[in-house]
């Protein structure tokens, strides 16, 4: 079907793109040529994987003839200096920064979601954030059976989605706890061993993260439904990997939880973890690393007439960002869409 | 005033009970004679405090005789056990358990809220859920200005608030991580460190905890609001102490965000740490040991026309259970409702 297929990954070396890079080998991605690309700084590292050796390029212009589809896995500000130069240079953009989310004509797409929207695009498709797309596992399935109309979200997101100097941090503070030494802050404004930080990305004027505003206009954008009430509190916490959410939802229809629970069961993005007579409930230590996220603690809320609460917890660095990527580039293969330049 | 006061405390042992001890010296809690009380096991023990010297009494039917005032800082089947006896022997008890705290005739009290309840007394007075009294000293005072009608809440709760014993299992679990050791599992189902688990207390028949059922129930009780629809997910998260909460909250009447944060500064109970632009807002860290709570991150809510969402940190065994109680006994004294039996 692609016969040769030129990947490039654009942020190789950071967090998520070494994920990509995992994630690429580990699910036997279709790819003929790997190029990994980074900062000048990163330049010239080699990075080995499957007993495959590749040495780092530096990401900047003209370095995308011949390749078929880069993921994007750095800042926005790299999304915005390059993609519209792999897009000229005819390869397909799969970014994973907030850059580009809310353009109305690129889309934002998460495969068991909106996948026609992969269709639709003019060369580059956008990935939503972390703590949304894990969200959305357990939200989507449930708006099917009754309709989404109002949701409240806090959330409880490890330090692994700040990046790799963050996790050193939260590292360096426990060993200096055990050691008896004092915790330094560099990555964080507070000591996030043992602490709650509710601020995640930078605060606008009316008291709300960009974190927060992202996720209720991704929800919005992803599901379709402009109108979609959401109210979002982001905190980090310290967990390393796997991001958590606390989610009540309000509905336009009569609920049922036991209808709720084989919904999320049959869903492709979720594993049901739902028995709290047995202790069974998804925590981020066990779904650091999986492919599905976990959702339980489904119940009938008892704040609105038509309402459930539920808990979600789910790999950031896969479902939200690496994985979704790479979820979104397969199914563009499996279904024609992306053709290779010299296929 | 009181010019002899006997005070007692059952369970002086535990985490709150030490916090009692303290709390009654630093605060120069009017006593004259101060006797601590525990399970047999614990009896014969001596406890130092401010230079002075207690040995631990066993706690059981007949030790109350003489004694005025008493702080139940046990579990509820120590309060059910030997309350009774100490009301009958003329003691007032003031109990942190929250096996009395649904009954219709026993006052369930935070002072900067309902004070006026101290004066309904039979003997007991109850003290409220570490959660809900934390949450309420941001709640209450938005609520008397706006009229609160709905609050969806998630929690973000330290291990100090199940014991000394889940504390040390925090620790031990941080240490083996550091010596690269198994982490060993006792207190809490699943590991504590690097993780986040959805359950505080047992699960009922409807998906709820314990202690969510008891935020709902004790908050409509503390705000004389029966009809208040109250939503909670109760988190523990690995922080030693202090709880933090996430709130979202619906209003009767319009809100206005600087109307809320100057009423929550005026409010005894709170300290605003509230000025997103510098970094400002609590963390749980920052209030451990603090007698106020804090409250920040006051914002319009986006999920409801007439909504606040905010976020509060607060010491749970002060505020949320030892100092309360104290805060309790002291009004009490000022007021004259607490007469030593041989005054």
């Amino acid at each position: 079907m692609n016969p040769s297929l030129t990947v490039g990954i654009v942020g190789a070396t950071g967090a998520v793109g070494q994920e990509l890079v995992r994630l690429m080998h580990e699910r036997n991605f279709p790819f003929t040529t790997l190029r990994l690309f980074a900062s000048a700084r990163s330049a010239g590292r080699t990075i080995e994987h499957s007993g495959k050796k590749y040495v780092v390029e530096e990401a900047k212009p003209g370095v995308f003839a011949g390749v078929d589809l880069a993921f994007f896995a750095a800042g926005g500000s790299v999304t915005r200096a390059l993609a519209g130069d792999a897009v000229k240079a005819g390869c397909l953009v799969i970014d994973k920064s907030s850059a580009l989310r809310q353009e109305p004509d690129i889309p934002l797409v998460i495969p068991e979601i909106n996948p026609e929207k992969l269709r639709a695009h003019k060369g580059i498709i956008a990935n939503p954030n972390c703590s949304t797309a894990v969200m959305l596992m357990g939200l989507w399935p449930l708006h099917q059976l009754f309709g989404v109309k109002r949701v409240i979200i806090s959330t409880y997101q490890s330090v692994s989605g700040t990046g790799a100097e963050a996790v050193r941090e939260l590292e360096d503070q426990v060993q200096a706890h055990v050691a008896k030494q004092p915790l330094v802050k560099k990555v964080y404004p507070y000591q996030i061993a043992f602490n709650c930080i509710p601020h995640i990305d930078t605060f606008d004027d009316t008291g709300y993260t960009g974190e927060e505003t992202k996720m209720a206009m991704e929800s919005r954008k992803i599901m379709g439904l402009p109108g979609l009430k959401v109210s979002a509190t982001t905190v980090r916490v310290p967990v390393v990997r796997a991001h958590s959410i606390s989610v009540c939802a309000e509905f336009e229809r009569s609920v049922d939880v036991e209808k709720a629970r084989a919904a999320v069961a049959a869903f492709p993005g979720a594993e049901l973890v739902d028995d709290p007579a047995n202790k069974k409930y998804p925590t981020p230590v066990d779904f650091a690393e999986k492919v599905k996220c976990g959702v339980g603690r489904i119940r009938k809320d008892t704040a609105f007439e038509n309402g459930l609460s539920f808990w979600v917890s789910g790999d950031n660095l896969w479902k939200g960002a690496a994985l979704n990527a790479v979820q979104n580039a397969e199914l563009m293969i499996r279904e024609n869409l992306l053709k290779p330049q010299q296929g």
